[in-house]
């Protein structure tokens, strides 16, 4: 009869292939004004290094003025009229906004903030997320001046 | 002492048992022109063949032109309204729209999209989603003419 | 040799150890009026209870009139153009609206829910919430009753 030890390798061998995993990993996205930045290709990178074949993906941006969108990533007047029409629902003069300290862009872009969201949760098959045939994700940015974005990638399946 | 193999499946049996399992499956929504169509139960059913008992439902749907809503299922009134709403909110005939090819739906339905998301998760106990009394789950077409929508499904749990 | 259930036990150690986990909590969450109710420190809590070092929490609460916002915590002024700028976008008096059994915040409550979200998923590293500097986690009320609001947390990880 084998060792213990060689016995618990035996065993665990088909355990370990189908346990699930969690993957985590942290990116930074550096915008440079106003407007949506894709990383649909950066987050298939994290999903294909993790190894994980099936399960799903979330993305999580640690900010408050700015967002994540699933979107239409084909023609990019789509993304033009998307930009105007936030700029429009949530206007940077807005008579009565009081929490304008770092200027004109302030509240509104917590408010496009809160009505986008910062997170996303996206299903992954055979290695790959299941994205329809225009979706794409971006970084919503709604600051004028340059950020460095950070965003958390966490990929849970098997 | 028993074989090997037995003992594999004795040592074997209580962690699969413990064990997370995710259960994936693709689905298919119809809709007929603008409007909300409900898939609780066809997400109640995926769970139920799943087997998994206690965990979390991930739904995403796989256009730009169609989002998910987690909304009252109850006196239909309210969805009328808020297919009126945001009929309101996103005019077909908003002037400086670009994006148009397909028609004055075209654009309205992506900004609609981004406003109410293409995903949602809600907690599984006891082998149900924890949906509060009138909480349903539906798809939010955007588009006039008939589509055929694809979900994907996200069963995670044990 | 050591006996069957003692190897049992040393060979699952480590797959314990390494198995995913979940941690459902349901929580409930007093509000007295419409507004913003920071709820971070109570879902860092139970991350806390949970022993999950690394993955992921998803908070849900199960009502169609009220939602969840990760927002700004930090200057509450930001909060209270939030307010108000939903107090603008879906005004009580809408002349359109039919679903008014409740009263006048009846139906817009249902249409700022949908425009915020019922839930959020928010990544977990060293056993607390990667959040942004300003980022905490808010039911937001649009009820102008006092209500007892339930959420579900789940915390995912290992």
């Amino acid at each position: 009869m084998p060792s213990p030890l060689t016995l618990f390798g035996l065993f665990m061998l088909p355990v370990f292939k189908l346990q699930m995993k969690i993957h985590t990993v942290e990116m930074s996205v550096r915008t440079s004004g106003k407007g949506t930045y894709e990383i649909t290709d950066k987050v298939t990178e994290i999903i294909k290094a993790s190894g994980i074949s099936s399960g799903q993906v979330s993305v999580f941006v640690c900010h408050t003025s700015c967002s994540l969108v699933v979107m239409e990533n084909a023609d990019p007047s789509a993304r033009t009229d998307l930009h105007a029409f936030f700029d429009r629902l949530v206007p940077e003069d807005t008579p009565y906004f009081i929490h304008t300290y770092e200027g004109p862009d302030d509240m509104p872009s917590h408010i496009r903030m809160c009505l986008t969201d910062v997170e996303k949760t996206i299903p992954i098959l055979q290695g790959a997320m299941v994205l329809g045939a225009w979706q794409g994700i971006f970084v919503f940015e709604h600051r004028h001046a340059a950020q460095d974005r950070r965003l958390v990638v966490n990929v849970l399946g098997k």
